[in-house]
């Protein structure tokens, strides 16, 4: 067993704070992800809170401020469950790095996503129950993990926008797969923001403000920043570039794997697709022939309109060394960009380019 | 004058029926589009319509079916006004048919796109009224042009998702920039759906039906499909393909325009760019050296959720032939697409790729 009970072939990029990510392979064909499967993204230290003295404040522009235990979340409030993926807004950055280096971020593959069913309260009958006022326009959400990241150490923390924090499928969650929340991924209670990077859905939140402005919190003002090009990193800290919330449409191959030899002739493709707030995942094309010549795969179900959608195909391997392209398509025909190299950016993220793996067809 | 009260300059694809674009320079710098520059895009003839003798019946999946004339429409309900843009999702066809012919389809420059101010009741005020049943899934729109592209002849016809249909921003429109709605954009009433593909806005609409599934129309079933680039059109007939609903994030050039020869030094750079349904434009970037470097441009405030943002930047032009590029980023950090050529489909729709203009940097 690994750590904070994750599977023992985890790729680990880091131990502390716990940053680590399955091999594709073991994400694939599974609607659900394992918990000892699920992604790990940390910017602090793994919380161990005993769930009788966790409390839950709810404050700022509220008529009744509010001071919730676990009990008292459970009861009160009506229990919901959703399907909802998770994504880091760093996923497939090793890609982006193949073109020039950002050095200090973790160099995730294309794995920093998993899906989960998710059982809490909605948030929005918490903000109800606290009586939200109208100037309210953004939820911040405050944690306890103290991360070094920024100077001086800070909490974690985060906001969205009201309207989407009074959506019905935002969740207080303290249960994942049917299971209490383990530690790793928040326990006892977590925010999951579906259809937002992953960053939005705060882990050991205990404090909820409603506030006029978006949070000040250095993951949310100062991180997470989708960058120019040629910006020095050290813009993001006067906060400058795209403010990254809502989850962009991105797509990768799970089998085969990068550098794998396979027999030439048919082989099957899979992976997975996801698009994010607001969109679904409408097509999904895969070539071996650098996008010349393109199959539609085969879409699964999604297990609700906040899921991931697996996919895969069947198509003709030619022999020797070669690159397999996958491209996923939105509903509003929205498709993936071609090349990594013109997303780059100085912090990495949302590299949401055609995914590509290297193989070769053996004889 | 030309026709139907617009411009003189306007490119006339069709007079019969009527299809035309302005200039692109004429969009350029103007939050609304005047009328007599407003893109038009229609399946059959222009509809003359007696004020006093049109009625709208609304039926299927609701309690009390309704027939409302135009003063009944006004009085009865609260008249509401909302900025929008509507694009044809065949705007921009001409550069994916400069890689693979697009054969019977309007050959679309970067103008089929306009915005206005549009004043109407709310589609969701007078399904309310007649008492919208729970398992309605669609709004479908009868308009009275009939179009002769489908065999037999068919009045132009559509459908929306409920949810959409209940958003506050759909409107049964009589007004148009503060005036009538004149004749060519479909008085006395239109629908106009903020955020989707312009043909879903149906002109001289006469009735509404809530129903479970999406219009039979051939317009909604069979037309504004995104088919795979190796379908062969005709499978558009059995309704294959990805149907357009939301409208995709895009972007042009207005200014300065194609084969252009301009002096080489600083030259301002402008144009207009487009997020869809529940997005908003976040960044745009222009390129004088095919991508390799890029200046961001002033996004001008929109003028409302669902109106365009006009963009501006002063760029360098290099001596000699090149080609300016913009590409817009949404909210949700994606990017448009390099290249037409892999976004071809054989009806020609959809073209969301970045934006170019060739131009030379004279001496």
């Amino acid at each position: 067993m690994g750590y904070w009970g994750k599977r023992d072939d985890m790729i680990v990029h880091d131990v502390e704070p716990y940053n680590a990510e399955p091999p594709c392979a073991m994400l694939d064909g599974r609607s659900l992800t394992p918990l000892d499967t699920f992604y790990s993204r940390n910017h602090g230290p793994v919380q161990q809170i005993d769930p009788d003295e966790w409390r839950l404040d709810v404050d700022g522009l509220v008529d009744t401020p509010l001071t919730l235990s676990l009990t008292e979340l459970r009861n009160r409030f009506a229990s919901r469950t959703v399907v909802a993926t998770l994504q880091c807004a760093g996923n497939r950055r090793v890609e982006l790095a193949a073109f020039r280096p950002i050095p200090g971020q973790t160099p995730w593959g294309s794995a920093a996503i998993s899906t989960a069913q998710w059982t809490g309260a909605a948030l929005a009958d918490v903000l109800a129950a606290a009586g939200l006022c109208l100037d309210a326009q953004h939820i911040a959400f405050a944690a306890s993990d103290v991360s070094h990241v920024p100077d001086p150490p800070q909490p974690f923390g985060a906001s969205i926008p009201v309207a989407k924090a009074l959506a019905d499928e935002v969740l207080l969650a303290w249960e994942m797969n049917g299971v209490p929340l383990p530690a790793v991924h928040g326990a006892p209670v977590r925010v999951v923001v579906p259809g937002y990077i992953g960053a939005r859905s705060v882990k050991w939140v205990r404090r909820l403000t409603a506030q006029e402005h978006p949070s000040d919190n250095y993951f949310q003002a100062k991180d997470y920043l989708l960058l120019p090009a040629d910006a020095d990193p050290a813009a993001a800290a006067s906060g400058q570039g795209l403010s990254l919330g809502v989850a962009a449409l991105n797509a990768a191959i799970l089998r085969p794997s990068d550098r794998q030899t396979l027999p030439a002739g048919p082989i099957q493709v899979s992976g997975y697709a996801s698009a994010g707030d607001n969109r679904g995942v409408a097509r999904l094309d895969v070539s071996v022939d650098g996008g010349q010549h393109w199959s539609q795969a085969d879409l699964e179900p999604a297990a609700g309109p906040w899921a991931w959608r697996l996919w895969q195909v069947t198509v003709k391997l030619p022999p020797g060394p070669g690159v397999i392209v996958a491209r996923a398509w939105d509903t509003s025909a929205v498709v993936q960009s071609e090349s990594a190299e013109h997303l780059w950016n100085p912090l990495g993220y949302m590299n949401t380019a055609w995914a590509r793996v290297r193989v070769t067809g053996g004889l």
